[in-house]
């Protein structure tokens, strides 16, 4: 088992044995913020008939060619066509038929006058000007005809493509499935939120922030409870995880006397790929897997909260997003500019905690206080995570960084741009 | 009832009458992306009690003020105090406890050797570091003391909040309500997916997009079907959506013969703020309320596909943002290049459906194709809108221009920044 690695080898050795989720077939409606396994191809044309782009009159060109406001030219208004109505009448020479936007072109006519263009008078219209061939008249597949693949392979479905489904007649759409996240935490000194905390006990928060990390991926976490600190007790919950697509587990994989996590999940069949990545925090973080037997990608977090957090963010979501057919796995990068000094030790990236502020056109970036990987209060601050580089002792005062940003909220314009 | 708006105005206006939701008491753990009504303030201590940051070995500092490498300080191991164990013992004078990460620090304790600074033998264990008091310790309330806030009221609920709920021993939290929001179409000529679309009839989409915009935004939608156009049908389905927060029509705000959304809307105690906006798409769109007793805001939407998402976009996403508790109401907006030429008359704003390209450091935004307010093709490849200001008659390739970002993916970074 390797150990030590960078963050970027870390992060490709897991991204590179990262698979890609099968498919599964979910009604149309449901499935907003799915990706598409195989392309969408119409068997219509939409529109699926010549209609009309606006309420007015549908003519023959022909008939008004010479129209103008000072000569007017006088057609008989034969018929009425209605948005959705059947298209039964045809239009002669001379005529005109009253048309609703969307309603189907009639036989004959090759172009519709708008209403403010003429004006009716009992059963006679007098069009005011003289309309192009097509003009105000959407085509029958102009915006999509047969056989045309509409949507590709790998496309998110945001609502628009809810809509052009819909448009297609398309009632069920065939996207990659979730993955299931088996969510484990171990420790003796654990208990759930309504647990008594006397005597060194403290709540077990890292569930409640890991499986919220995974539903706001659109992943299915599975809470397994927190197991207790015997080899016994851990193998049980691990078990009954192995169906998972992805186990996470926090706690227990260090050089405490009683992290059973390694041994019990080797004994399971897991094989580990590498432990310990050159970060802080997190850096006792391990990634195998059980795949000879089907099972799960397993990502062994450390029990810090924070690190627990900030290695999820950055190992475990990467994957997430690959294995959910995205294609955007990463945050946003933006530049930054120092509100304060920083130093720490060459040997590790560090992922500092930072609050964002915009100032004339720059954004600076402030630690949000304590950066001890104990406290999750410095993460419910942060807006984003400064990298402070591995080999770099110290970001002085007006220094630019590179920060992943968390808060999509501090992303978004205050004002429309109108 | 005022007409011809500009979008600023008709959005201020819409803004300044859009009431934020109540509050509901939900479990935190379903709390994910919703907006604290009310501060949180702890009732713990976080940490409850010091205790240890490493795994070592806990001892009095006064004990060990000599020791060094070369001269370790011999102590008897006086005892062993796991994560979670009850913290019985007590430390005399030249005795240490092996402690693990997280345990209590035992009573006479003042500071954590980390056990790679100490060498075990037996029931002794040689120290070769001086501890300064506290050190390697996480005092009581060093994250959080009683009685402190530590989530504001308007707080966005993530991932690290959950948590931190969690550690709080908060299992239920206040939150804004999520708007139900009653989606209504309307017209002869639409169908669902599954209809018949012989005879100019076409699918009804939008409800589709409307329910998938409103679902993004955490609201939700309620869908009424398709009203048929008559007075009745459409007065039946407007009544059944009256005790939602908001009503949200599409089609049948026009000048059309058969247009009859508005005298409903008004026959059921609508009053109307405006009709028609000086934009492209979207000129028919009228924003209203039943208020007076109690009923929805009222957003009646072009029926054009491309009409009816972009005035949701520009006009009912930022309400219920508002609704929802939320101060970012607005889209990411950034500065592109025109990728080609555009050309309009002046008088409206134009939200010209675009692709993004960046091409060193900068940005290339592309018109989607047709932009006809029918063609819905142009949103599902739309990544932004780019605003095409109302005086101007003409963009040339290589000018700047703004863009509202609708495709969060465009925003991500290819790579983590490490």
């Amino acid at each position: 088992m390797r150990t030590g690695l960078t963050p970027a080898e870390a992060l490709r050795a897991l991204l590179e044995v990262t698979p890609v989720m099968g498919a599964e077939t979910l009604a149309s409606r449901d499935a907003l913020g799915r990706v598409l396994v195989e392309p969408v191809v119409s068997t219509r044309c939409l529109p699926p008939a010549d209609n009309s782009a606006m309420d007015g009159y549908a003519v023959r060109a022909a008939d008004v060619a010479h129209a103008s406001p000072t000569t007017p030219v006088d057609l008989e208004v034969a018929f009425e066509v209605a948005a959705g109505a059947a298209g039964e009448g045809s239009l002669r020479p001379g005529e005109a038929a009253r048309i609703l936007t969307g309603a189907p072109l009639p036989r004959g006519a090759d172009a519709v006058v708008r209403q403010e263009d003429a004006e009716r008078a009992g059963d006679r219209v007098a069009v005011r000007i003289a309309p192009r061939p097509r003009e105000n008249v959407r085509g029958a597949g102009e915006d999509v005809r047969v056989g045309e693949e509409v949507l590709g392979a790998g496309t998110l479905l945001g609502p628009a493509h809810l809509g052009m489904l819909a448009s297609l007649g398309r009632s069920t759409v065939s996207v990659h499935q979730r993955p299931r996240v088996a969510v484990l935490s171990s420790g003796d000194e654990l208990v759930e939120p309504d647990g008594e905390i006397a005597g060194g006990r403290i709540v077990s928060s890292n569930s409640y922030s890991i499986s919220a990390q995974c539903r706001e991926l659109g992943a299915e976490p599975v809470y397994l409870g927190i197991a207790r600190d015997t080899p016994e007790d851990l193998e049980r919950r691990v078990r009954s995880g192995l169906r998972a697509d992805v186990l996470v587990s926090s706690a227990g994989v260090s050089v405490g006397d009683r992290d059973y996590v390694r041994p019990v999940l080797e004994k399971l069949g897991c094989t580990w790929d590498f432990w310990g990545v050159r970060i802080k925090p997190g850096y006792p973080f391990a990634f195998g897997r059980c795949d000879e037997d089907g099972g799960p990608l397993v990502f062994a977090l450390p029990g810090n909260p924070v690190s627990a957090m900030v290695t999820f963010e950055q190992f475990v979501r990467p994957a997430l997003r690959k294995m959910t057919g995205h294609t955007a796995w990463f945050r946003p990068l933006i530049a930054v500019r120092l509100g304060e000094r920083l130093d720490k030790k060459a040997g590790r990236l560090h992922f500092v905690r930072v609050r964002l502020e915009r100032r004339g056109g720059e954004v600076v970036a402030r630690p949000t206080g304590s950066q001890s990987s104990g406290v999750l209060r410095s993460m419910t601050e942060a807006q984003g995570l400064l990298l402070f580089p591995a080999d770099a002792t110290e970001l002085r005062e007006g220094d630019t960084a590179t920060v992943q940003v968390l808060d999509a909220a501090f992303l978004a314009s205050p004002d429309p741009g109108f």
